[in-house]
């Protein structure tokens, strides 16, 4: 299992008038942990690029059973869950007290960019990179 | 079937740089859409406070079929699909063309302000907004 | 003189838990209504990177009267100050009630793509563009 | 001298499509070390509001000498320069090289939220809180 984890101080201009962190801004710390994952097996965004391909997310998904507050440290956890025909994350977030207050997952799949088709199967250069990290 | 939809102008600040609108501002324009929706049953989230009741997002799943660029016009539509027990909203949002570039629905619920505890079935202030516009 | 108005809805997630817009997001509304007036001028962002130029913003400053609220409608206001050196553009934005509660400018300076330098008068391109509009 | 530091590694969505930060974001970053520096003298939005005063920012300038890119990390410093009238804050931000890319200012005054009027001079709570850690 390939997984990394980021803290992440709650600021100010993410909470809504609720008090709370409105639900939009969770996409955002979805992705810095995604970005540690991707650091570990050396393929982020600008490796991606280089290698000829693109990734958009091509579905989120985002359950909330909590709130988190302005100040509050919560940690965010991406786990690589699958690989091999898409880059499918699973992700949660655990406020400071260890509850978890969001479960999330995304779908990545590869373009290549000189044709601009989407690939039905990963290209080898992500199969190698996670196969050397495992 | 009551539903909204609104006109959004892709601004810069939304795109990245794969040049299309990064696809975490998507919660935005569902966001637009959803209150247009809800001012047309005359219970916005103004409405929903004044009411006694706070109704967060507990659910968000959006698929991307295609991308946004900057400049495009896309139009938003949200689509009341069930009220009794929580607020279930369809959206789809179609480029300038006409082609679907993403589906997505949010739930919410009601939690009681004064007790903070969740409600089970939507209190009869939704309800009666709802068969009142039908 | 050259300007160009924006009505803009103020949507939830630009609301901070003090009950109004969120000072930064203001830089947002801001660009809305500049690239509403470079669209008249028919050098949009776009345009701009096609001509070998591009355009970052050196100087942003904003101050503000008054506050906006959620689902207020306000009116930003882009105004073109100055053109043959940079590209200085001055904004207000305005409430419904038509209260100034917001002044602002920005300041742009040409890079030329190809050798990454500043340029140190705006190139000819923008002069034509301005001129054929006056 | 009063002044915090923190360290931002510049996320994936803050990134335009001319592949640097967008200028606007600055305002996110500002606040995070403005944040910091209001936590060391136990004064930060919280306290303000417990205390009975908003303090909404009525300036906001920003210049900035260069760019940062996807993944860079940068180190914000905001040092506090006056606090009588007006809790004024300068910030200076860094890129991993050491070269200044931003520098900023930052103007607060205390409104009495009993009576929604501006204070001229500071409320005592900001005086003894700076006083105490001077």
């Amino acid at each position: 299992m390939i997984s990394a984890s980021v803290e992440i101080q709650v600021p100010f201009h993410d909470v809504d008038m609720m008090n709370v962190v409105w639900h939009g801004h969770y996409a955002k710390y979805l992705e810095i942990a995604r970005c540690a994952l991707l650091d570990k097996i050396e393929y982020n965004y600008n490796e991606m690029k280089a290698s000829g391909y693109a990734w958009p997310v091509i579905d989120l998904h985002i359950r909330y059973p909590g709130p988190a507050c302005f100040g509050e440290t919560v940690s965010v956890t991406a786990t690589l869950a699958e690989w091999v025909d898409r880059l499918h994350i699973r992700y949660e977030i655990r406020n400071a007290s260890g509850k978890r207050i969001t479960r999330a997952t995304t779908t990545m799949v590869a373009v290549d960019m000189s044709t601009q088709s989407m690939c039905y199967e990963s290209p080898q250069i992500l199969i190698d990179k996670v196969e050397a990290h495992l």
